[in-house]
Protein backbone atom coordinates (compact mmCIF):
# COMPACT_ATOMS: atom_id res chain seq x y z
CA UNK A 1 0.00 0.00 0.00
CA UNK A 2 1.26 3.32 -0.71
CA UNK A 3 1.63 6.08 2.14
CA UNK A 4 -1.49 7.80 0.48
CA UNK A 5 -3.36 4.56 0.50
CA UNK A 6 -2.69 4.00 4.04
CA UNK A 7 -3.09 7.52 5.30
CA UNK A 8 -6.96 6.80 3.69
CA UNK A 9 -7.48 4.29 5.63
CA UNK A 10 -5.78 5.49 8.77
CA UNK A 11 -8.16 8.80 8.86
CA UNK A 12 -10.94 6.17 8.22
CA UNK A 13 -10.50 3.96 10.85
CA UNK A 14 -10.79 6.72 13.29
CA UNK A 15 -13.61 8.24 11.28
CA UNK A 16 -15.89 5.16 11.27
CA UNK A 17 -15.72 3.86 15.05
CA UNK A 18 -16.25 7.34 16.81
CA UNK A 19 -19.30 8.29 14.14
CA UNK A 20 -20.83 4.69 15.19
CA UNK A 21 -20.07 5.36 19.32
CA UNK A 22 -21.08 8.70 18.92
CA UNK A 23 -24.67 7.72 17.65
CA UNK A 24 -24.61 4.65 19.00
CA UNK A 25 -24.45 6.13 22.95
CA UNK A 26 -26.91 9.24 22.29
CA UNK A 27 -30.63 8.57 23.91
CA UNK A 28 -31.93 8.30 20.31
CA UNK A 29 -35.26 6.40 19.50
CA UNK A 30 -33.87 2.86 18.64
CA UNK A 31 -36.30 3.14 15.30
CA UNK A 32 -34.55 6.43 14.68
CA UNK A 33 -30.95 5.17 15.38
CA UNK A 34 -31.01 2.58 12.97
CA UNK A 35 -31.72 4.90 10.05
CA UNK A 36 -29.27 7.30 10.84
CA UNK A 37 -26.82 4.79 11.03
CA UNK A 38 -27.67 2.52 8.43
CA UNK A 39 -26.83 5.69 6.21
CA UNK A 40 -24.01 6.92 8.23
CA UNK A 41 -22.28 3.57 8.37
CA UNK A 42 -22.74 2.76 4.40
CA UNK A 43 -19.18 3.70 3.51
CA UNK A 44 -17.75 5.95 1.44
CA UNK A 45 -14.53 7.14 1.22
CA UNK A 46 -14.79 9.98 4.65
CA UNK A 47 -12.70 12.42 2.04
CA UNK A 48 -14.12 15.13 3.92
CA UNK A 49 -14.06 14.22 7.63
CA UNK A 50 -10.31 13.12 6.31
CA UNK A 51 -9.53 16.40 4.85
CA UNK A 52 -10.52 18.00 8.14
CA UNK A 53 -8.22 15.65 10.21
CA UNK A 54 -5.43 15.77 7.86
CA UNK A 55 -5.48 19.51 7.59
CA UNK A 56 -5.51 19.98 11.29
CA UNK A 57 -2.71 17.38 11.84
CA UNK A 58 -0.46 19.37 8.75
CA UNK A 59 -0.77 22.15 10.68
CA UNK A 60 0.27 20.90 14.24
CA UNK A 61 -3.13 21.03 15.64
CA UNK A 62 -4.98 18.26 18.29
CA UNK A 63 -7.16 15.76 16.01
CA UNK A 64 -8.66 14.58 19.31
CA UNK A 65 -10.26 17.72 19.24
CA UNK A 66 -10.64 17.82 15.53
CA UNK A 67 -12.25 14.64 15.25
CA UNK A 68 -16.05 15.42 16.68
CA UNK A 69 -15.88 17.89 14.08
CA UNK A 70 -14.89 15.38 11.49
CA UNK A 71 -17.51 13.19 12.24
CA UNK A 72 -20.30 16.45 12.31
CA UNK A 73 -19.26 17.21 8.66
CA UNK A 74 -19.52 13.24 8.05
CA UNK A 75 -23.13 13.69 9.51
CA UNK A 76 -23.77 16.89 7.00
CA UNK A 77 -22.58 15.02 4.00
CA UNK A 78 -24.85 11.81 5.37
CA UNK A 79 -28.13 13.97 5.59
CA UNK A 80 -27.46 15.72 2.33
CA UNK A 81 -27.41 12.04 0.53
CA UNK A 82 -30.40 10.65 2.34
CA UNK A 83 -32.66 14.26 1.28
CA UNK A 84 -31.35 14.11 -1.68
CA UNK A 85 -32.19 10.90 -2.58
CA UNK A 86 -36.02 10.91 -1.79
CA UNK A 87 -38.41 10.79 -4.54
CA UNK A 88 -39.29 14.29 -4.28
CA UNK A 89 -35.97 15.46 -5.23
CA UNK A 90 -33.95 12.76 -7.16
CA UNK A 91 -35.73 9.76 -6.72
CA UNK A 92 -32.45 7.94 -6.85
CA UNK A 93 -33.30 4.16 -5.21
CA UNK A 94 -29.64 3.18 -4.70
CA UNK A 95 -26.80 4.91 -3.18
CA UNK A 96 -23.52 2.99 -2.04
CA UNK A 97 -25.09 0.04 -3.50
CA UNK A 98 -27.32 -0.55 -1.07
CA UNK A 99 -31.07 0.57 -0.89
CA UNK A 100 -31.01 4.36 -0.08
CA UNK A 101 -32.54 5.27 3.25
CA UNK A 102 -36.23 6.10 2.11
CA UNK A 103 -36.61 2.83 0.24
CA UNK A 104 -35.69 1.07 3.43
CA UNK A 105 -37.45 2.99 6.16
CA UNK A 106 -40.09 4.87 4.04
CA UNK A 107 -40.43 8.65 2.98
CA UNK A 108 -41.08 9.63 6.57
CA UNK A 109 -38.74 8.26 8.18
CA UNK A 110 -35.85 9.24 5.80
CA UNK A 111 -36.63 12.49 5.91
CA UNK A 112 -36.52 12.77 9.81
CA UNK A 113 -33.33 10.84 9.59
CA UNK A 114 -31.45 13.77 7.58
CA UNK A 115 -33.05 16.13 10.09
CA UNK A 116 -31.63 14.53 12.69
CA UNK A 117 -28.46 13.55 11.58
CA UNK A 118 -27.81 17.80 10.38
CA UNK A 119 -29.26 18.40 14.02
CA UNK A 120 -27.08 15.67 15.88
CA UNK A 121 -24.00 17.31 13.97
CA UNK A 122 -24.74 20.56 15.24
CA UNK A 123 -25.31 18.81 18.87
CA UNK A 124 -21.38 17.27 18.35
CA UNK A 125 -19.88 20.09 17.05
CA UNK A 126 -21.36 22.09 20.59
CA UNK A 127 -20.38 19.44 22.73
CA UNK A 128 -16.90 19.40 21.56
CA UNK A 129 -16.35 23.08 21.95
CA UNK A 130 -17.60 23.17 25.33
CA UNK A 131 -15.43 20.15 26.25
CA UNK A 132 -12.54 21.95 25.26
CA UNK A 133 -12.76 24.87 26.81
CA UNK A 134 -14.78 27.09 24.89
CA UNK A 135 -11.81 27.66 22.57
CA UNK A 136 -12.01 30.45 19.32
CA UNK A 137 -10.57 27.60 17.12
CA UNK A 138 -12.71 25.14 17.15
CA UNK A 139 -15.61 28.24 17.86
CA UNK A 140 -14.50 29.33 14.25
CA UNK A 141 -14.27 25.88 12.95
CA UNK A 142 -17.70 25.32 13.27
CA UNK A 143 -18.80 28.29 12.02
CA UNK A 144 -17.34 28.31 8.90
CA UNK A 145 -18.46 24.33 8.65
CA UNK A 146 -22.12 26.30 9.27
CA UNK A 147 -22.04 28.66 7.54
CA UNK A 148 -20.66 26.49 4.45
CA UNK A 149 -23.54 23.47 4.70
CA UNK A 150 -26.26 25.95 4.84
CA UNK A 151 -28.66 28.42 2.97
CA UNK A 152 -25.98 29.96 1.67
CA UNK A 153 -23.59 26.94 0.77
CA UNK A 154 -24.92 23.24 0.08
CA UNK A 155 -28.62 24.06 0.35
CA UNK A 156 -28.03 27.03 -2.13
CA UNK A 157 -26.31 24.38 -4.34
CA UNK A 158 -29.29 22.23 -4.47
CA UNK A 159 -31.50 24.72 -4.82
CA UNK A 160 -29.95 26.63 -7.88
CA UNK A 161 -29.54 22.93 -9.26
CA UNK A 162 -33.10 22.48 -9.27
CA UNK A 163 -33.43 26.10 -10.96
CA UNK A 164 -31.12 25.10 -13.81
CA UNK A 165 -32.76 22.08 -14.55
CA UNK A 166 -36.08 23.90 -14.93
CA UNK A 167 -34.47 26.48 -16.92
CA UNK A 168 -31.84 24.69 -18.93
CA UNK A 169 -29.34 27.50 -19.08
CA UNK A 170 -25.97 25.99 -19.96
CA UNK A 171 -23.47 28.42 -19.06
CA UNK A 172 -20.20 27.21 -17.58
CA UNK A 173 -20.51 29.97 -14.85
CA UNK A 174 -24.18 28.53 -13.84
CA UNK A 175 -22.45 25.21 -13.55
CA UNK A 176 -19.81 26.12 -11.28
CA UNK A 177 -21.69 28.57 -9.06
CA UNK A 178 -24.19 25.21 -8.50
CA UNK A 179 -21.01 23.33 -7.68
CA UNK A 180 -19.04 25.37 -5.64
CA UNK A 181 -22.13 25.57 -3.01
CA UNK A 182 -23.46 22.47 -3.80
CA UNK A 183 -20.79 20.11 -3.36
CA UNK A 184 -17.58 22.36 -3.23
CA UNK A 185 -18.69 24.58 -0.25
CA UNK A 186 -18.50 21.80 2.25
CA UNK A 187 -14.82 20.48 0.70
CA UNK A 188 -13.31 23.61 1.12
CA UNK A 189 -14.79 24.16 4.47
CA UNK A 190 -13.37 20.63 5.49
CA UNK A 191 -10.12 22.34 4.53
CA UNK A 192 -10.33 25.60 5.99
CA UNK A 193 -11.95 24.21 9.28
CA UNK A 194 -9.24 21.96 9.73
CA UNK A 195 -6.72 24.65 9.55
CA UNK A 196 -8.52 26.33 12.24
CA UNK A 197 -8.62 23.89 14.93
CA UNK A 198 -5.01 24.20 14.14
CA UNK A 199 -5.06 27.61 14.81
CA UNK A 200 -3.22 28.21 11.14
CA UNK A 201 -2.30 31.60 10.13
CA UNK A 202 -4.08 33.58 7.54
CA UNK A 203 -1.72 33.17 4.65
CA UNK A 204 -2.49 29.54 5.04
CA UNK A 205 -5.90 29.39 5.07
CA UNK A 206 -6.15 31.28 2.20
CA UNK A 207 -4.24 29.41 -0.05
CA UNK A 208 -5.60 25.86 1.60
CA UNK A 209 -9.20 27.73 1.12
CA UNK A 210 -7.89 27.70 -2.66
CA UNK A 211 -6.42 24.37 -2.92
CA UNK A 212 -10.10 23.29 -1.25
CA UNK A 213 -12.12 24.98 -3.76
CA UNK A 214 -10.07 23.72 -6.78
CA UNK A 215 -10.08 20.38 -5.36
CA UNK A 216 -14.13 20.63 -4.93
CA UNK A 217 -14.36 21.62 -8.42
CA UNK A 218 -11.88 18.30 -9.46
CA UNK A 219 -14.37 16.02 -7.92
CA UNK A 220 -17.46 17.49 -9.63
CA UNK A 221 -15.46 17.40 -12.86
CA UNK A 222 -14.82 13.83 -12.61
CA UNK A 223 -17.74 13.00 -11.13
CA UNK A 224 -19.62 13.85 -14.16
CA UNK A 225 -16.99 12.15 -16.29
CA UNK A 226 -18.26 8.71 -13.78
CA UNK A 227 -21.49 9.59 -14.58
CA UNK A 228 -20.93 8.25 -18.11
CA UNK A 229 -17.56 5.92 -17.60
CA UNK A 230 -18.14 4.46 -14.35
CA UNK A 231 -20.34 1.17 -13.63
CA UNK A 232 -22.76 1.26 -10.93
CA UNK A 233 -20.91 -1.70 -9.06
CA UNK A 234 -17.88 0.40 -8.68
CA UNK A 235 -19.35 3.15 -8.16
CA UNK A 236 -22.98 1.84 -5.80
CA UNK A 237 -24.91 4.18 -7.40
CA UNK A 238 -26.83 4.73 -10.44
CA UNK A 239 -24.96 5.61 -13.75
CA UNK A 240 -26.24 8.06 -17.01
CA UNK A 241 -28.63 9.65 -14.56
CA UNK A 242 -27.54 13.16 -15.62
CA UNK A 243 -27.22 12.74 -19.49
CA UNK A 244 -31.29 11.14 -18.77
CA UNK A 245 -32.27 13.79 -16.95
CA UNK A 246 -31.14 16.30 -19.66
CA UNK A 247 -28.47 18.11 -16.53
CA UNK A 248 -26.10 20.19 -17.22
CA UNK A 249 -22.36 18.60 -16.73
CA UNK A 250 -19.30 19.28 -17.66
CA UNK A 251 -19.75 16.46 -19.68
CA UNK A 252 -22.03 17.73 -21.38
CA UNK A 253 -20.75 21.59 -21.43
CA UNK A 254 -16.90 20.29 -23.02
CA UNK A 255 -17.32 16.66 -24.29
CA UNK A 256 -16.17 13.71 -22.31
CA UNK A 257 -12.15 14.77 -23.91
CA UNK A 258 -12.44 18.49 -23.18
CA UNK A 259 -13.87 17.70 -19.37
CA UNK A 260 -10.70 15.14 -18.92
CA UNK A 261 -8.42 18.17 -20.63
CA UNK A 262 -10.15 20.82 -17.56
CA UNK A 263 -10.17 18.18 -14.70
CA UNK A 264 -5.64 17.95 -15.14
CA UNK A 265 -5.98 21.37 -15.50
CA UNK A 266 -7.20 22.21 -12.23
CA UNK A 267 -4.97 19.49 -10.59
CA UNK A 268 -2.00 20.95 -11.52
CA UNK A 269 -3.82 24.60 -10.08
CA UNK A 270 -4.46 23.18 -7.29
CA UNK A 271 -0.99 21.14 -6.71
CA UNK A 272 0.60 24.85 -6.96
CA UNK A 273 -1.62 26.46 -4.71
CA UNK A 274 -0.26 24.48 -1.45
CA UNK A 275 3.66 24.44 -3.01
CA UNK A 276 3.46 28.34 -3.63
CA UNK A 277 2.68 28.65 0.15
CA UNK A 278 6.07 26.36 1.09
CA UNK A 279 3.43 23.52 2.29
CA UNK A 280 5.18 20.01 1.30
CA UNK A 281 2.76 17.54 1.37
CA UNK A 282 2.39 14.31 0.09
CA UNK A 283 -1.32 13.99 0.84
CA UNK A 284 -2.86 16.62 -0.46
CA UNK A 285 -1.00 16.31 -3.36
CA UNK A 286 -1.33 12.61 -4.08
CA UNK A 287 -5.77 13.35 -3.11
CA UNK A 288 -5.25 15.78 -6.38
CA UNK A 289 -3.79 12.66 -8.70
CA UNK A 290 -6.02 10.03 -6.92
CA UNK A 291 -9.08 12.25 -7.44
CA UNK A 292 -8.03 12.44 -11.39
CA UNK A 293 -8.22 8.95 -11.79
CA UNK A 294 -10.51 7.61 -9.70
CA UNK A 295 -13.11 4.98 -10.61
CA UNK A 296 -15.45 5.08 -7.85
CA UNK B 1 -54.46 46.03 26.25
CA UNK B 2 -53.48 44.14 29.52
CA UNK B 3 -49.49 44.29 30.48
CA UNK B 4 -49.64 40.99 29.80
CA UNK B 5 -50.95 41.08 26.03
CA UNK B 6 -48.43 44.40 25.69
CA UNK B 7 -45.30 42.31 26.16
CA UNK B 8 -46.85 39.58 23.74
CA UNK B 9 -47.33 42.75 21.33
CA UNK B 10 -43.52 43.86 22.19
CA UNK B 11 -41.57 40.51 22.03
CA UNK B 12 -43.68 39.84 18.40
CA UNK B 13 -42.71 43.66 17.25
CA UNK B 14 -38.94 42.43 18.25
CA UNK B 15 -38.68 38.80 17.06
CA UNK B 16 -40.42 39.48 13.31
CA UNK B 17 -38.12 42.65 11.87
CA UNK B 18 -34.91 40.69 13.20
CA UNK B 19 -36.14 37.77 11.62
CA UNK B 20 -36.99 38.89 8.69
CA UNK B 21 -33.55 40.67 8.60
CA UNK B 22 -31.54 38.33 9.21
CA UNK B 23 -32.97 35.84 6.18
CA UNK B 24 -33.65 38.70 3.74
CA UNK B 25 -29.66 40.56 4.31
CA UNK B 26 -28.03 36.97 3.88
CA UNK B 27 -26.33 35.68 0.42
CA UNK B 28 -29.09 32.92 0.31
CA UNK B 29 -30.90 32.52 -3.59
CA UNK B 30 -34.26 34.55 -3.94
CA UNK B 31 -36.21 31.62 -4.79
CA UNK B 32 -34.98 29.58 -1.54
CA UNK B 33 -35.29 33.36 0.31
CA UNK B 34 -38.87 33.27 -0.78
CA UNK B 35 -40.10 30.15 0.42
CA UNK B 36 -38.24 30.57 3.79
CA UNK B 37 -39.81 33.84 4.39
CA UNK B 38 -43.47 32.88 3.31
CA UNK B 39 -43.44 30.42 6.47
CA UNK B 40 -41.05 32.04 8.74
CA UNK B 41 -43.03 35.23 8.13
CA UNK B 42 -46.77 33.31 8.64
CA UNK B 43 -47.08 34.95 11.61
CA UNK B 44 -47.82 33.08 14.90
CA UNK B 45 -47.37 34.03 18.27
CA UNK B 46 -44.00 33.70 18.47
CA UNK B 47 -44.00 32.24 22.15
CA UNK B 48 -40.28 30.19 21.74
CA UNK B 49 -38.86 33.45 21.37
CA UNK B 50 -40.77 35.64 23.54
CA UNK B 51 -39.50 33.26 26.28
CA UNK B 52 -36.25 33.04 25.81
CA UNK B 53 -36.53 36.73 25.50
CA UNK B 54 -38.07 37.38 28.33
CA UNK B 55 -36.10 34.85 30.59
CA UNK B 56 -33.13 36.72 29.68
CA UNK B 57 -34.12 40.11 30.23
CA UNK B 58 -36.44 38.85 33.84
CA UNK B 59 -32.70 37.49 35.22
CA UNK B 60 -31.10 40.46 33.79
CA UNK B 61 -29.24 39.21 30.90
CA UNK B 62 -28.42 41.80 27.66
CA UNK B 63 -32.01 40.99 25.31
CA UNK B 64 -29.47 42.43 22.60
CA UNK B 65 -27.15 39.24 22.57
CA UNK B 66 -30.03 37.21 23.50
CA UNK B 67 -32.04 38.00 20.12
CA UNK B 68 -30.20 36.01 17.33
CA UNK B 69 -30.83 33.12 19.53
CA UNK B 70 -34.70 33.66 19.96
CA UNK B 71 -35.39 34.28 16.51
CA UNK B 72 -33.12 30.80 15.85
CA UNK B 73 -35.56 29.08 17.74
CA UNK B 74 -38.04 30.75 16.07
CA UNK B 75 -36.68 29.78 12.50
CA UNK B 76 -36.42 25.84 13.78
CA UNK B 77 -40.09 26.19 15.04
CA UNK B 78 -40.80 27.10 11.70
CA UNK B 79 -38.35 24.73 9.74
CA UNK B 80 -40.53 22.07 11.80
CA UNK B 81 -43.91 22.80 10.81
CA UNK B 82 -42.72 22.67 7.42
CA UNK B 83 -41.32 19.21 6.96
CA UNK B 84 -44.48 17.89 9.31
CA UNK B 85 -46.68 19.45 6.95
CA UNK B 86 -45.20 17.16 4.24
CA UNK B 87 -47.17 14.63 2.06
CA UNK B 88 -45.15 11.53 3.45
CA UNK B 89 -45.84 13.19 7.02
CA UNK B 90 -48.92 14.82 8.10
CA UNK B 91 -49.74 15.94 4.95
CA UNK B 92 -51.08 18.62 6.18
CA UNK B 93 -52.29 21.20 3.35
CA UNK B 94 -52.79 24.46 5.51
CA UNK B 95 -50.89 26.06 8.14
CA UNK B 96 -51.39 29.55 9.98
CA UNK B 97 -54.70 29.75 7.64
CA UNK B 98 -52.57 29.87 4.69
CA UNK B 99 -51.63 27.06 2.02
CA UNK B 100 -48.64 24.95 3.64
CA UNK B 101 -44.94 25.64 2.14
CA UNK B 102 -44.71 22.21 -0.15
CA UNK B 103 -48.53 23.52 -1.53
CA UNK B 104 -47.08 26.65 -2.82
CA UNK B 105 -43.39 26.26 -3.44
CA UNK B 106 -43.73 22.08 -4.43
CA UNK B 107 -42.57 19.61 -2.32
CA UNK B 108 -38.80 19.54 -2.99
CA UNK B 109 -38.54 23.39 -2.26
CA UNK B 110 -40.18 22.65 1.18
CA UNK B 111 -37.81 20.32 2.23
CA UNK B 112 -35.22 22.45 1.10
CA UNK B 113 -36.52 25.05 2.81
CA UNK B 114 -37.20 23.46 5.86
CA UNK B 115 -33.16 22.54 5.67
CA UNK B 116 -32.38 25.56 5.06
CA UNK B 117 -33.80 27.24 7.76
CA UNK B 118 -32.47 24.37 10.33
CA UNK B 119 -29.16 24.76 9.15
CA UNK B 120 -29.62 29.03 9.13
CA UNK B 121 -30.72 28.93 12.43
CA UNK B 122 -27.56 27.39 13.50
CA UNK B 123 -25.66 29.96 11.72
CA UNK B 124 -27.09 32.85 13.40
CA UNK B 125 -26.65 31.24 16.68
CA UNK B 126 -22.94 30.58 15.89
CA UNK B 127 -22.63 34.30 14.82
CA UNK B 128 -24.05 35.69 17.68
CA UNK B 129 -21.84 33.79 20.13
CA UNK B 130 -18.37 34.93 17.64
CA UNK B 131 -20.03 38.75 17.63
CA UNK B 132 -20.55 38.64 21.49
CA UNK B 133 -16.88 37.20 22.15
CA UNK B 134 -17.47 33.44 22.42
CA UNK B 135 -18.70 33.85 25.76
CA UNK B 136 -19.41 30.45 27.60
CA UNK B 137 -23.08 31.76 28.75
CA UNK B 138 -24.08 31.65 24.86
CA UNK B 139 -22.26 28.87 23.79
CA UNK B 140 -23.83 27.21 26.69
CA UNK B 141 -27.56 28.56 25.94
CA UNK B 142 -26.80 27.51 21.84
CA UNK B 143 -26.09 23.79 23.00
CA UNK B 144 -28.90 23.56 25.01
CA UNK B 145 -31.67 24.94 22.23
CA UNK B 146 -29.36 22.27 20.02
CA UNK B 147 -29.86 19.16 21.84
CA UNK B 148 -33.31 19.92 22.24
CA UNK B 149 -34.27 20.07 18.72
CA UNK B 150 -32.48 17.26 17.84
CA UNK B 151 -32.45 13.85 17.70
CA UNK B 152 -33.20 13.26 21.41
CA UNK B 153 -35.46 16.13 21.49
CA UNK B 154 -37.62 17.32 18.92
CA UNK B 155 -36.91 14.68 15.96
CA UNK B 156 -36.79 12.31 18.38
CA UNK B 157 -40.57 13.36 19.74
CA UNK B 158 -41.84 12.81 15.80
CA UNK B 159 -40.49 9.99 15.23
CA UNK B 160 -41.91 8.11 18.76
CA UNK B 161 -45.25 10.00 17.38
CA UNK B 162 -45.20 7.65 13.84
CA UNK B 163 -44.39 4.84 16.04
CA UNK B 164 -47.25 5.28 18.53
CA UNK B 165 -49.95 6.34 15.25
CA UNK B 166 -48.91 2.77 13.53
CA UNK B 167 -48.89 0.52 17.06
CA UNK B 168 -51.91 2.45 19.10
CA UNK B 169 -50.20 2.42 22.38
CA UNK B 170 -52.45 3.95 24.67
CA UNK B 171 -50.73 5.08 27.70
CA UNK B 172 -50.78 8.14 29.76
CA UNK B 173 -46.69 7.70 29.98
CA UNK B 174 -46.41 7.11 26.12
CA UNK B 175 -48.35 10.29 25.18
CA UNK B 176 -46.15 12.32 27.98
CA UNK B 177 -42.93 10.90 26.48
CA UNK B 178 -43.72 11.80 23.08
CA UNK B 179 -45.01 15.30 23.96
CA UNK B 180 -42.37 15.94 26.13
CA UNK B 181 -39.70 15.61 23.56
CA UNK B 182 -41.98 16.76 20.23
CA UNK B 183 -43.39 20.00 21.53
CA UNK B 184 -41.94 20.29 24.88
CA UNK B 185 -38.39 19.88 24.58
CA UNK B 186 -38.36 23.60 22.77
CA UNK B 187 -40.28 25.22 24.87
CA UNK B 188 -38.30 24.34 27.98
CA UNK B 189 -35.23 24.94 26.01
CA UNK B 190 -36.24 28.24 25.26
CA UNK B 191 -37.20 29.00 28.77
CA UNK B 192 -34.01 27.42 30.25
CA UNK B 193 -32.00 29.05 26.97
CA UNK B 194 -33.09 32.61 28.13
CA UNK B 195 -31.59 32.05 31.69
CA UNK B 196 -28.42 31.07 30.55
CA UNK B 197 -28.10 34.19 28.20
CA UNK B 198 -28.56 35.70 31.68
CA UNK B 199 -26.37 33.40 33.53
CA UNK B 200 -28.59 32.81 35.82
CA UNK B 201 -27.57 30.47 38.97
CA UNK B 202 -28.52 26.57 38.80
CA UNK B 203 -31.10 26.84 41.31
CA UNK B 204 -33.05 29.39 39.15
CA UNK B 205 -31.78 27.22 35.43
CA UNK B 206 -33.56 24.06 37.59
CA UNK B 207 -36.78 25.64 38.66
CA UNK B 208 -37.41 27.58 35.05
CA UNK B 209 -36.87 24.44 33.42
CA UNK B 210 -40.02 22.83 35.24
CA UNK B 211 -41.87 25.54 34.59
CA UNK B 212 -40.70 25.62 30.99
CA UNK B 213 -41.51 21.46 31.29
CA UNK B 214 -44.98 22.00 32.86
CA UNK B 215 -45.81 24.76 30.07
CA UNK B 216 -45.06 23.00 27.01
CA UNK B 217 -47.37 20.21 28.84
CA UNK B 218 -49.99 22.60 29.12
CA UNK B 219 -49.74 23.54 25.72
CA UNK B 220 -49.82 20.49 24.60
CA UNK B 221 -53.01 19.48 26.14
CA UNK B 222 -54.49 22.86 25.43
CA UNK B 223 -53.56 21.91 21.41
CA UNK B 224 -55.51 18.61 21.75
CA UNK B 225 -58.61 20.19 23.40
CA UNK B 226 -58.22 23.10 20.40
CA UNK B 227 -58.32 20.03 17.60
CA UNK B 228 -61.96 19.26 19.05
CA UNK B 229 -63.39 22.30 20.31
CA UNK B 230 -61.46 24.84 17.87
CA UNK B 231 -62.23 26.28 14.54
CA UNK B 232 -59.74 26.31 11.25
CA UNK B 233 -60.72 30.66 11.24
CA UNK B 234 -59.23 31.14 14.35
CA UNK B 235 -56.23 28.25 14.42
CA UNK B 236 -55.59 28.86 10.73
CA UNK B 237 -55.12 24.73 10.26
CA UNK B 238 -57.44 22.10 10.24
CA UNK B 239 -59.43 20.77 13.21
CA UNK B 240 -60.46 16.91 13.63
CA UNK B 241 -57.89 15.69 12.82
CA UNK B 242 -56.16 13.61 15.87
CA UNK B 243 -59.75 12.39 15.72
CA UNK B 244 -59.57 11.42 12.22
CA UNK B 245 -56.09 10.16 12.37
CA UNK B 246 -57.04 7.95 15.65
CA UNK B 247 -53.73 9.55 16.95
CA UNK B 248 -53.56 9.08 20.64
CA UNK B 249 -54.57 12.68 22.76
CA UNK B 250 -55.09 13.79 25.65
CA UNK B 251 -58.97 14.03 25.06
CA UNK B 252 -58.96 10.61 23.68
CA UNK B 253 -57.12 9.65 26.97
CA UNK B 254 -59.40 11.46 29.51
CA UNK B 255 -62.20 12.44 28.05
CA UNK B 256 -63.09 16.97 27.16
CA UNK B 257 -63.68 17.14 30.94
CA UNK B 258 -60.73 15.21 31.57
CA UNK B 259 -58.34 16.64 30.09
CA UNK B 260 -59.70 20.09 31.02
CA UNK B 261 -59.34 18.68 34.41
CA UNK B 262 -55.74 17.73 33.88
CA UNK B 263 -54.75 21.73 32.18
CA UNK B 264 -56.02 23.45 35.20
CA UNK B 265 -53.96 21.09 37.39
CA UNK B 266 -50.99 21.83 35.67
CA UNK B 267 -50.82 25.44 35.51
CA UNK B 268 -51.40 25.35 38.99
CA UNK B 269 -48.22 23.65 39.07
CA UNK B 270 -46.63 25.75 36.65
CA UNK B 271 -47.41 28.82 38.80
CA UNK B 272 -46.15 27.55 41.69
CA UNK B 273 -42.63 26.30 40.62
CA UNK B 274 -41.63 29.76 39.52
CA UNK B 275 -43.89 31.14 43.22
CA UNK B 276 -41.33 28.41 45.15
CA UNK B 277 -37.75 30.17 43.92
CA UNK B 278 -39.30 33.69 45.04
CA UNK B 279 -39.70 34.72 41.38
CA UNK B 280 -42.37 37.24 40.82
CA UNK B 281 -43.48 37.28 37.82
CA UNK B 282 -46.24 38.93 35.61
CA UNK B 283 -45.64 37.88 32.53
CA UNK B 284 -44.94 33.98 33.23
CA UNK B 285 -47.73 33.63 35.14
CA UNK B 286 -49.98 35.40 33.07
CA UNK B 287 -49.19 33.13 30.00
CA UNK B 288 -50.25 30.07 31.77
CA UNK B 289 -53.38 31.41 32.32
CA UNK B 290 -53.64 33.16 28.82
CA UNK B 291 -52.93 29.16 27.52
CA UNK B 292 -55.63 27.24 29.73
CA UNK B 293 -57.97 29.36 28.49
CA UNK B 294 -56.77 29.94 24.90
CA UNK B 295 -59.00 29.53 21.67
CA UNK B 296 -55.94 29.65 19.03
Amino acid sequence: MSNFDEKIVEYKSVLEPKLQTLIEQADIPEELKEAMLYSVMAGGKRLRGSLLLHCCGLFGGNTEEALPLACAIEMVHTYSLIHDDLPAMDNDDFRRGKPSNHKVFGEAAAILAGDALLSFAFETMMNAIIANGYGKHLTDAAAYLTKALGASGMVAGQVLDMRQEKNADESEIMLKSIHEKKTGAIIEASVVAGCMTARADKKTIEALSEYGRLFGLLFQITDDILDVTGNIEELGKSTGKDKNSGKLTYVKLFGLEGARDLAAAVAVQAKDCIRNIGVSDGFLSELIDFTLVRTF
